[in-house]
């Protein structure tokens, strides 16, 4: 087990990381003294894999709870989804010292964030993680949101959990897709902070793969430290610390948005943008084409995307200007140069960004038997 | 002219007071940088009485906005309102640096400053109050809501705005039943911290009964200060200091709860329950009966009332015990000691509230004729 805190004054938590942890939960409520109800959100693949032993736990803490089930799908992301959950929390609220417990993936703890933050100007809240992507990013730094039809997570705040329980033992509830997406991200912090998980990932991707416990706390445990580190030195992007963060993001949304968010999830669109970072990078010469092509053969070794289904470059390029980052006709791209060390770089050349999407997309099989 | 500074750090900001000083507003928005195009929430009532003085001035100041107009009463601060406005919101907000100018009296403040807080996690926002109430007190300090069934103000966040700009010319729209609600809240300011305004106020009531704009820009002055100070030392009410502001408060919304939020507006209500503070006050040997006789003849003539309308005591206990202030059978007052001199008292015994609020209720008149 390990304990990494996120530094934030008076705001300041623990992300604890390890095999078997929920049982140590109740102990950590009456420690925190956060409350005696807990209001548990999550969502019906997760709570029939993943909430016995919480369940237990509070029982056995003789903690009041109640479970919020909400559809296990991005739509949840949603004010209507917000305003049912809320409601619901008033009614079991009455006269209780009330606490949210976000037990589930990146959906469910942004939605639970954001309830925590505005239900009676901030309650507490803790994580409890049951993917590779939230245990790894979501999870932790306290961006909370739900989408709007103009765009995603544009109705939210920024309001910090009490605790980070990522207990790799629910990790074993994940399909195959989403431990690759959630390795993504991790790829991402090998990339631009740490060479040693770096070519830890690429030395050991087999066992993760095969979710093995001790591959899994390894890599959970470098990326929380990095995010922990980042937040603690920047919660707010204001600083351009956690911008760093960003690496393959603009360009994964892009790429998301591009195919209407069915084609690729986050992370499968994270490593695609990750890649086409990695081509400016090269294009702009500040890193040569081996770490390219190191970076290319983990994402294929991990069952990432290495290329963009077949659409046009047009597409593409107006997803990419409707980024909510961008305003006029900036942009300002998180690029590489060299294993572990980022530079943020504005007003990448058009061509350049362009020339590296479109080298990105597949080409369409030139003929099609006549039907 | 004055202008009062609420200091919080990094989210410090003005309070300017003074008459007709919207034209000043365009200045102001540049040199706080916070954008080019303003979204406008107002409501009906206001937009038709406030609003040509400031469309005038942004038009001048070659800024975009779009005005938005929500129903004039309390149910605008309501979940469905708040989506309708951030749909708006994110409509009209297209490549702009948005910022929010909130217009109106409290409910508009309430529910605009909510947006703010929330849209993009978090975007810029100016209160221009235009009742008395929201000038000396909901405008300033950060406190956003809205309502749900199962209470006010169970959603919000404090979220402080970029300025406070009180037009003391926008008091003329003011009926007399809402001016008289507003000096309720600085009779409050007047009682708990400030004697000498207290005695302004014996001395001029009807000089701002009669809206003149030198008196009205005094208890405007004098009760910002108060605020901006209090606010200032302890913005989240985590110090004990800003609960002093709560003076006759916990009681009013037992009054106004009771009463179904229908026969007492708040500041009706506040004047009630300072006098009931006041007569608690005494009943524990805090002041003497000359101080509670003297707010009783200023609450008189600033034509507040002075007695609950008939009303079965347990109604009002119920009422007082249901507030989201208390857990258990725990209460906590703010009482007085002296003009200008606050305690905050817990666990007041139960015999000594109930004959306060007793002593307060009007007795039904004996006989009526039969009909």
């Amino acid at each position: 087990m390990r304990t990494i805190r996120v530094k934030l004054d008076k705001r300041s938590y623990d992300i604890v990381i390890g095999t078997d942890i929920i049982p140590l939960l109740g102990k950590y409520i009456k420690k925190l003294d956060i409350g005696n109800s807990a209001y548990i959100i999550t969502n019906t693949y997760v709570k029939e894999r993943c909430s016995r032993g919480l369940i237990r736990e509070l029982k056995k803490s003789g903690l009041n709870f109640k479970i919020k089930v909400i559809p296990d799908t991005e739509k949840s992301k949603s004010i209507p989804v917000l305003t049912a959950v809320i409601n619901d929390l008033a009614k079991f609220d009455l006269k209780k010292r009330v606490f949210i417990i976000a037990l589930g993936g990146g959906v469910v703890g942004d939605l639970s964030g954001l309830v925590a933050s505005i239900y009676k100007r901030g309650i507490p809240y803790i994580q409890i993680p049951t993917t590779l992507l939230a245990q790894v990013d979501s999870a932790i730094g306290g961006k909370t949101a739900v989408d709007l039809k103009e765009g995603k997570n544009l109705i939210g705040a920024i309001y910090q959990p009490r605790l980070v329980l990522s207990d790799c033992c629910l990790l074993k509830s994940l399909d195959i897709r989403q431990l690759r997406a959630g390795l993504a991200e991790v790829i991402k912090y090998g990339i631009i902070k740490d060479s040693r998980l770096f070519t830890y990932l690429e030395r050991e991707y087999r066992n993760i793969l095969k979710l093995k416990v001790l591959a899994l706390e390894r890599i959970v445990r470098s990326s929380s430290l990095i995010k922990a580190d980042i937040v603690g030195r920047d919660e707010r992007e204001a600083k351009g610390i956690r911008t760093a963060l960003n690496f393959g993001h603009t360009l994964a949304h892009a790429i998301e948005a591009a195919f209407s968010f069915k084609k690729y999830n986050h992370g499968e669109a994270v490593a695609l943008g990750m890649l086409i970072a990695l081509d400016i990078s090269q294009s702009l010469k500040l890193i040569n084409s081996s770490l390219n092509k190191r970076v290319e053969s983990l994402i294929k070794k991990a069952g990432l995307p290495t290329k963009i289904e077949s659409i046009r470059l047009n597409e593409l390029m107006q997803a990419f200007y409707r980024d909510k980052k961008f305003s006029g006709a900036k942009n300002r791209l998180v690029l590489i140069t060299g294993l572990g060390k980022v530079k943020i770089v504005e007003n990448v050349p058009l061509e350049i960004i362009e020339k590296a999407l479109k080298n990105r997309i597949k080409q369409p099989s030139v003929l099609r038997r006549a039907g």
